[in-house]
């Protein structure tokens, strides 16, 4: 919607044409397309008989990202992966973007390239295309807002309400990373007096773990996986953090849940880092956000089916639990210790 | 995208809460929605067979929107206008809404339940319903992001580039009121000392004016007449101002244009209103933006269909102009004048 009223800078006409730019280079035509960008909407064809996924997720400066701490690739890269994942989470496929992008004055043509430049990337292995979007200045920050549609066959796409009392608890990859990414990416530049050996290897660490915030992998292919083979009763993306997303799961489901703590996947590098900075790792995996790993339920006469076939396609997925009657809630125990309780410690993400 | 770390004030946590209760309450489910909001995506069927129609609209405080000039109902209300009226200009049936919105720290719940109401006020007439979103908070100003699917059956959808040579210019309704309502609004409350009866005239003409401006309607069932009956060749919705999308469409269409300046649908409060402020109301009809009406063409062996079917739905359509070679440009004339180039002086809206 363009306001008449709008007085526009030759600067932010500039940066106009450049998005109009990027609109066409990136807009390529795909069979399924009929119109992309250049008319009133897009109109895109649906595979026959399939349905229709959409999902959308708004980024604001000085909330979701800090123009000074990540570059503008990442958060690009960051906005397409948080909605890969909910396609992911479906077990669907993701096809067309759309992007609506406010820019403030302060704005550069490099910081918008960079920002499709990242969108992009995190798009490309999927095939999906861009078919729209809307540009306007901006008298606050940068906001960032992208609309995602998949498609996935009838029935077959995974909810969260369908977990059901004693399905076995899986999730995908490795829980924590992220977390403790943006935590070293927020206390700026490590200030760290140990000897040049042991520095070295924090290094290394800091920027595993800082690359797995700004650059996460949506787990669109195991999604698909567990859709196609019917083998996941219910799925959620880990973007609020386990504990969180785990009552998503049980809310919808109307289940509870027993976890098992040690259990949880942390990498090498979650529990070195997490030590050292006198965290607990299982702690950070229940409370961190932004895994975008997959949380899903298996029947139990499915399990043998499911394990052997992620070792044969080279997925990692791990047993952390299983589900109970609600009236048991959500509780969660290390080996040999008694239940207690399973508190959200995550960010609260209203919808 | 959740950032875990993200600080919430209980305010903002109270606002989203009510955002999660608007979202419950405005997500009814039809018989095409799988799964509304609460999953990590909606989930749609559509029909068999249709082509989807997809677009995006951003509006941002300060740049579309003064927040002490419109009140959030009229805010939500022009923001779905403009979605729907991009479907109706493909000819296509408004179905299902996202909505992302950045709330900033003085935004209080009475405005958030107001934008809604707007929104889904204008919604409600075409059955759409809202199946997702996403909320955060802003460090800036209001944001507001909208995305709506339609649907159209295939190969029915109007598009800008099917005007051919001697297709006769049509437009629906009257242009240019709504941006003489944006005039009025912009300039606060009129100093008007004429007699009482001449003030009581003016004050209800615009009256007439700010609500075409703030209360504006989508051609929905004008636009599917159009692309049902196979009588228009091209359609844009005036958003920009006429001469600007008059030229989006020439150019998609590849075609010149020679427009009649006198036969331009002007209502009456238009004239009065532009003449009282020395204004020429052809001239704001042509730069004018927001008026969403139809701008479409007509093959002229159709025309005495279309006229008849108008007259018989109630639909107010106007012959405009007729479609030339691309070689002679846009022109236009008063009776009897000579042609002369028609230069854009709408608003420039880049996507």
């Amino acid at each position: 919607m363009a306001s008449p009223g709008s007085p526009k800078a030759p600067r932010a006409i500039q940066e106009f044409s450049l998005i109009a730019e990027l609109h066409r280079r990136h807009g390529q035509l795909a069979p399924s397309i009929i119109r992309g960008i250049g008319d009133d909407t897009a109109i895109v064809r649906p595979p026959s008989g399939s349905w229709s996924l959409v999902t959308t997720d708004l980024l604001t400066e000085g909330v979701h990202f800090d123009c000074r701490r990540t570059s503008f690739v990442e958060i690009g890269y960051r906005a397409a992966v948080a909605n890969l994942s909910d396609i992911a989470a479906m077990g669907g496929t993701p096809r067309y973007l759309l992007i609506a992008l406010a820019v403030p004055g302060r704005g550069t043509g490099s910081q918008i390239h960079q920002l499709y430049r990242g969108l992009m990337a995190a798009c490309r292995p999927y095939g999906v295309r861009l078919i729209g979007g809307d540009t306007s200045t901006s008298k606050g920050g940068w906001f960032l807002s992208i609309a995602l549609i998949g498609t996935v066959a009838p029935e077959r796409a995974l909810l969260r309400k369908g977990a059901r009392v004693d399905d076995l608890l899986y999730v995908t990859g490795t829980l924590g990373d992220s977390s403790l990414g943006l935590r070293l990416l927020n206390e700026g530049a490590s200030r760290d007096h140990r000897p040049h050996k042991a520095r070295a290897r924090s290094r290394t660490h800091e920027r595993f773990l800082i690359r797995r915030h700004v650059h996460p992998t949506a787990r669109v292919r195991e999604g698909q996986w567990l859709s196609g083979g019917r083998l996941a009763t219910a799925a959620i993306d880990l973007s609020d953090g386990l504990s969180g997303d785990l009552r998503h799961l049980c809310e919808e489901s109307r289940v509870g849940v027993e976890v098992d703590l040690a259990a949880i996947p942390l990498s090498r590098v979650c529990r070195a880092y997490a030590q050292s900075q006198r965290l607990d790792p299982v702690e950070v995996a229940l409370a961190g956000g932004e895994d975008y790993e997959l949380l899903f339920t298996v029947a139990p006469r499915n399990q043998a089916r499911l394990e052997r076939e992620a070792k044969r396609r080279g997925f990692r997925i791990t047993k952390i639990g299983t589900i109970r009657p609600a009236r048991l809630g959500m509780r969660a125990r290390f080996p040999g210790r008694a239940f207690r309780a399973l508190t959200v410690t995550s960010y609260e993400h209203f919808r």
